[in-house]
């Protein structure tokens, strides 16, 4: 069988200007970076904005276990499949990070025939995004810093400092440093972390901004210390907003791909959805929206964090309607959730599958509350059995959704023909009365706590008290109104990692909470989820290399 | 008058594919990056590697003051001159840091109508090569953090790890920092350094390798740390080659881009003269030589610092061999050196320029010493008078060498024909009989004395107890036969920035030293030079700024 990036690599793509020249766009509306990648100009948006909006499609999972889903291989099969149908349809995609390429999690581009390319490409620099995000994260750090230095004219007290550095690397020990050691020339000491670039406000904020001014106005309302006097410091006072701006230009314009059958793929932006917001950008899928009938697109890890995101502060802040949310299962996984070890999920087990499929039943009634019609697949493998699949579709009709086996992975868009009928069938004739899980006036808290007892199956939630403290400033600064970004493990609907199938009995307990004031919301960190990943013993960087000729080896 | 940025910004570019088919290269041989911008690919440079060689010709300057040199400005405008002379030419300059951009320098694509274009995308991301460069270097640093903390199977002593991060950001809090608080799972604790991404043997590597071949074997021969036992651990015992090679797959391939009258311009790598070897990429001029009849390179800082080692260093490695050397002066600037203070610099002072020109006559002996026939030029400014021109003129021709106004900053390449046609006449009638300094099998010592006293000029050399005990250390190791890598203040031929003109009867003294095994050379770090800037009380980002339509201002 061949691996991914064999397939990737083996893969005939159109020049991305033919791809761009498919759905209408000049030579003039992109920028080419290398033959298969371009990004789409800020005046081709102007052209199109009058344009009726096509169809949204949501692309979510079940918690991800490691027998495998395939999130991103659904959306980019549903994508193609779309375009079997003879239908105008676009994937609306995140860049992956690239630290985790070298770690353990690999590429985000999807799997076997459905994937987009240039694989390597996108899995490594890609067209520069995150470099720019990185870059703009720490020269507003550096600058913070310099003001203190510098006579510290805005009184910021170094200890009460918030804003972190990034790098889109796999890190460990730059999570908690000490800065400024050395002689009076360089710099005042104090405690310094590091995140990884995908938790950057940036990010969030380059993927919920409308526009240059959208942009500039959320960079400048960064939170990035407070003074002796409690008082916020914000970018604007560091005097960062234009230096910042500059260097995210070219970062805001949408990138277009392709997949393996040349249908049109936007990836743009990519915060994680565990410890960001998961969703790429707000630009990205207006333009989409403007340029299709239907527009696939996907939100990280499983529902109760990426679609939670998508539909709470995406849809919300951006004003989008969600026609139809597609939920992605695998029989493994959810046998997985049944409690069957990972090398005997080969063998068919139906009461396994009644067990772990508490996971999934639980994903299908959080989608509901929010109004919008369910779609429920299977990423089909070949272990699968009819007895299994039936199993699962009977369970999902019981449900109120639809169901479509995925064969995508093996069989490209043609294997996702019957997924796609049944998202036309259910736009077509399910209405979608989408509408947020919380209002905007309800306290920070009551936010937290619906989402902990609505989405995840939480009895109540703790906080430490640092969290209590947070919180109360956070609402006495004013910011009480904004919806929370709930940082979490992808792993199990609760905060503890270990806990698969569908959790009860558990608290979610919240350990920090900071203001996202550029983006829009509040982050609330709960369990042991960290910022800034690991590098395991044997890192996927061991097996990664560049033959002499140039060709890439091991990524994947 | 118009600012750089405002010229640049006016300025009508051909579209970059165009630029490539006037000097031969189909839309096969470069991968576009905007309309502006492109990298050439591999298979052209093995498709001309059998042509005839160009003519190499080094431009230099003398050591720079705050009245301005503008040796960029003299590169841009000599090749956009041999143009008007209908000669075959291109230039091969570095390209920008993007930390200075945001501090004080500024940045770097030459001024007035001898500019490389376009000069925002040039100051900011460029074409990535820099952020390529970065996330290797702190790949390797990760895995190498992460080879401790996972059970420390190379027995590495965290006491002696010397890989540094790097960002390319002015960040001075960075210079000294503690890594690996907290917990457990939040790595080992030990001290840690970032210098600016120009200052990385990546940096130096990426310019000096040949091919993928040769990169991954330069890669893998850096020293990381050393064991508890003091021996070198390397890169390639982290098995951090390959990703890394991954990582700088395109940042290989040379960037062409065009000067304001159209003349190709590869602008290929950055290191830093000061802290670094300061010059672009050997595959870039190499690639240049085998496309144009004449190559204009620049190295950086003065003579004392980029030329030396371009002269030493890189042609030595290479295997290049330099046709002529262009000096540029500036009147201002020699007075300067001369004692005039910067507000008093625009009146005649004949009496001054005979002080400070010494500074002008210590590089043209320094250059002579190669062997190279040296051509001086006075970069024109208004208020510089005949009588001083008249001065200059006589000193240079004195000491054999020719001499020419450059007026390229006003006038473009026209302002450069005179300049040009006197290095025509000096490359068909002066041989040139370049040979480096020094031999190869002198000791570390003698090297380091050798440039000390016949470059700078001083009496001797002193050494710190540590940098006694790394020369020895490194001749034990086998690197004695490398060629040395000086660090010093660009602003004095001394170690001492305060010393302007040509100083006498002082010492050089040596800070630190180490190797740097596989760019392929020893550094010395001489008096208080950082590998690591620092931002100024009013850094230059506080002028800078996007509009909502998306332009640059306030970049120069």
């Amino acid at each position: 069988m061949k691996s991914d990036i064999e397939i990737a690599q083996e893969a005939v793509m159109l020049p991305i200007k033919e791809v761009a020249q498919n759905i209408g766009l000049t030579e003039d509306d992109i920028e080419l970076y290398g033959k298969y990648k371009a990004k789409i100009s800020n005046e081709y948006y102007e052209k199109i904005k009058g344009n009726e909006d096509g169809k949204l499609i949501l692309v979510t999972a079940i918690n991800p276990t490691p027998a495998g889903e395939g999130k991103t291989t659904v959306t980019v099969g549903l994508g193609e499949a779309f375009g079997r149908l003879n239908k105008k349809a676009m994937i609306a995609l995140r860049e992956p990070s690239l630290g985790p390429c070298f770690g353990i999690k690999g590429g985000a581009a999807g799997g076997g025939y459905a994937q987009v390319v240039p694989m390597e490409d996108l899995n490594l620099h890609f067209t520069g995004d995150f470099h720019a995000i990185t870059s703009a994260n720490n020269l507003l750090a550096a600058m913070l810093d310099n003001s203190i230095q510098q006579g510290n004219e805005l009184n910021i007290d170094p200890n009460q400092v918030v804003w972190k550095r990034c790098v889109d690397i796999n890190d460990r020990v730059l999570r908690n440093i000490v800065v400024g050691l050395g002689r009076k020339v360089d710099g005042v000491v104090r405690e310094d972390h590091f995140v990884i670039t995908v938790a950057s406000e940036i990010m969030a904020i380059l993927c919920l901004a409308n526009d240059y001014a959208d942009l500039k106005e959320r960079l400048g309302k960064i939170i990035v210390a407070y003074t002796y006097d409690g008082e916020p410091v914000t970018a604007k006072d560091i005097k960062a907003v234009g230096s910042m701006a500059v260097l995210l230009k070219d970062a805001m314009k949408p990138n277009l791909i392709q997949t393996l059958e040349h249908t049109p793929a936007l990836v743009h932006g990519g915060p994680f959805a565990n410890i960001a917001h998961g969703c790429n950008s707000v630009k990205a899928t207006k333009t989409a929206l403007k340029m299709a009938d239907y527009v696939i697109t996907e939100a990280g890890f499983g529902a109760d964090l990426g679609a939670e995101k998508f539909l709470d502060i995406k849809c919300r802040k951006a004003g989008l309607k969600p026609d139809c949310v597609v939920l992605v299962a695998t029989v493994r996984a959810l046998k997985y959730n049944g409690g069957v070890s990972k090398d005997e999920l080969s063998n068919e087990n139906v009461e396994a599958l009644a067990k772990g499929i508490v996971n999934l039943e639980k994903h299908i009634e959080n989608l509901q509350q929010f109004g919008v019609p369910v779609v429920v697949t299977l990423n089909r493998f070949v272990t699968d059995t009819e007895a299994e699949y039936e199993f699962i579709k009977n369970f999902c009709e019981e449900r109120g959704c639809e169901f479509a086996l995925a064969e995508v992975w093996a069989k490209g868009g043609e294997g996702g023909v019957a997924l796609a009928q049944k998202v036309i069938d259910t736009i077509e004739n399910k209405p979608s009365n989408y509408k947020p899980l919380y209002p905007d006036n309800m306290s920070i808290k009551e936010k937290i706590e619906t989402v902990a007892t609505k989405i995840y199956g939480a009895e109540g939630v703790t906080y430490s008290p640092e969290a209590e403290k947070a919180i109360a400033n956070i609402e006495k600064l004013g910011y009480g109104d904004y919806p929370v970004c709930m940082a979490k493990t992808q792993y199990s609907l609760s905060d503890d990692k270990t806990k698969l199938g569908r959790p009860t009995g558990f608290t979610i307990n919240i350990r920090e909470v900071y203001i996202s004031a550029g983006a829009g919301f509040v982050v609330a960190i709960t369990g042991s989820i960290m910022t800034m990943p690991g590098l395991s013993k044997k890192p996927a960087a061991y097996g990664i290399d560049l033959t002499d000729d140039g060709k890439i080896e091991g990524l994947f």
